[in-house]
């Protein structure tokens, strides 16, 4: 049954220039000099980047404030020496006569949003679990049906080390939420989860868990990287006060209800999970604190363990009060003293020790940032299911 | 237990910055002016791009040979405006003073060995199962532990549509090895192997199956952007023939061996998987097809759908011969017309024949490149387990 098919009318590529631009991945980044960036050395690092026509160049750092100026030196290799910044992942590019760029030489890269920027790790004691651990978990992308939303939405779930080896075994679950600009591969890039759950759960010092993070955007399926256009916004903002209770409840609520009403059931039919309230926790930064506090107001039943970080969100006293009488096993509320959202979390506190709702106010230096949002994660998922 | 716990002492974080730096993805790349690219009209692609400082921005497409320049217009952006090509996903990237930069509007990006590329998808019927269909499979990265090459090392799973609602249901399974440059997530990216099966399953054109992704660098954990360093060769390549028949063998096809011995098991321990011959396939692509050669002859009775792409590798009569004898349900070898390896598939198909082994010899426009292995990916998926 041998047969030659030859395709030609179906193509119109110009052969030549495909080839030789899906080739060039073999040579990597020579052009006859090595360039090699950032290079950690001491307590120094040192970025570099080869620009032949540029007027010039800088360095734009996530650790220090402005633009920094970069040195031509031999083989047009710009170069700049910074003091090593403390234990922590941070982000930078390059700025070329006005334009940001990526360091070609840094394969690590993290997307925030729709920006594409470089990580630089420094090692130390805080940033130890945030890289490779020896055991590592299974990271899967799983889609479920909303018919709250009307749309099919992809999740990010991360199961522990020895899922599939012990089929009997049952886990509990953290519901892990992300911020606005984010997306389903927000905390498993940014804020490395799998890296600090694999090492806290290696270390023996947190239980072993499955965390589910979804999209909290209630009008997208997935992550804009994938190409499926976003739904239109279906309720008009300034219409949603007069809309009939459970629409309004609906069109405010949307993503919250189809996190409680469907994605907690479809992670606990298609995953081996503990279905009760002691087994799930819920988390989330910025606007998912926002998510977060609604699904314990909304669902006071649903989640023992509540964990809202830097978050864009409140609670009434009333509200405070049905969640105590629902019961918490732990009400973890943190912030940075930096951050434009501070104010709203020391209410919060205030709040939650009025009505008695025996919490941890964790308050770190700094702001709105992912290495507050990594420090938090660090730290709560250690009390989690304990 | 209201505790207030300020971490002073172990940040030393610029936190102002860290937090306009951080916050700036709130804001989608505004700047005053709003800048689309790219942007498709009719039988046009016009790409746009703010530069305010540059000398020169040109195009550099992987359609089109060279690069095109681009004319400063209002605002600084720098425009060109090009006949849209056939349908297909190319890459594409400004050069702005000698420097290469992505395209900062255009979120679908890819990676192609350690280079990040913009992709510009051209619809069209090429084209329509490259992206998102209505069901969905689970992508998921567990880790195997491999003795022969003495790491833990990441794969790439794809179970489709169906997976866990059936739990009784059991699946064929296809192996798709990448090329060289490549990693575990190079047919997931940029083969859209995912979206590809997707469509042809629901499309009722090809059996449901699961399609697993290995990394094929024998020295390699993950992919680089995981940041997990590669472990050096273990063997020189001028004493490799000196060893020992059994090391030799290991020397020389580690990772086939751990393919075959140890990924294979693993999968049909942990998936629920068809363990029959019947019902495994090995597809690959330049080196990976260079793989699944050497898969088929090591291991003559493993898999009776055989599937070198644009191969870098050869067999010899008498190993044809032993594989016939083995039995083959499909032998199906793509190669483009103008790929670099094209001599080769010519003769791997002369000998084929000589040896009287039925085999489909699909011979397409074009080379060494993503169009065509997606190409092949569409067609061959529907050949498989029928």
């Amino acid at each position: 049954m041998k047969k030659i098919l030859t395709l030609l009318a179906s193509l119109c590529i110009l052969a030549g220039a495909l080839h030789a631009q899906e080739l060039a991945n073999f040579n990597f980044g020579g052009r006859g000099v090595q360039v090699v960036s950032p290079v950690i050395q001491g307590d120094s690092v040192t970025f570099n980047f080869r620009a032949d026509y540029a007027t010039y160049v800088k360095l734009s750092a996530s650790w220090a404030p402005g633009q920094i100026d970069m040195a031509r030196g031999a083989n047009n290799i710009w170069s700049v020496k910074l003091p090593l910044p403390s234990p922590e992942i941070y982000t930078y590019n390059f700025v070329v006569d006005g334009v940001a760029v990526n360091d070609p030489q840094n394969i690590l890269v993290q997307r925030d949003g729709n920006r594409f920027l470089n990580m630089l790790i420094v090692p130390g004691e805080r940033t130890e679990n945030y890289t490779e651990a020896n055991r590592r978990g299974t990271v899967s992308h799983p889609w479920y049906d909303s018919k709250i939303l009307g749309i099919n939405r992809r999740l990010t779930v991360y199961t522990p080390y020895g899922y599939e080896q012990n089929p009997k075994k049952k886990y509990p679950v953290l519901y892990l939420l992300h911020g606005a600009g984010g997306d389903e591969e927000a905390w498993i890039s940014m804020g490395r989860t799998a890296q600090i759950l694999d090492n806290l759960i290696e270390k023996g010092l947190a239980e072993p868990m499955i965390v589910v993070m979804p999209n909290g955007n209630a009008n997208q399926q997935a992550a804009q990287t994938l190409g499926i256009p976003t739904k239109p916004q279906q309720y008009d903002r300034n219409a949603i006060q007069n809309l009939p209770e459970a629409e309004r409840m609906r069109a405010q609520n949307g993503y919250v209800m189809s996190l409680c009403e469907e994605i907690v059931p479809f992670i606990e039919k298609n995953f081996r999970v503990i279905a009760k309230p002691e087994a799930r926790a819920i988390a989330g930064l910025s606007m998912g604190g926002g998510h977060t506090i609604s699904a314990s107001i909304l669902y006071p039943q649903l989640f023992d363990y509540i964990c809202p970080l830097s978050a864009a969100g409140s609670a009434t006293p009333e509200q405070i009060a049905t969640l105590k009488k629902a019961g918490v096993k732990l009400y973890f509320l943190a912030c940075g003293d930096a951050d434009f959202l501070f104010e709203g979390s020391k209410t919060l506190d205030k709040t939650l020790t009025e009505q008695g709702l025996d919490h941890i106010y964790y308050v770190s230096d700094g702001g709105h940032t992912w290495a507050n949002w990594r420090l938090y994660l660090n730290t709560f998922a250690r009390l989690l299911f304990k």
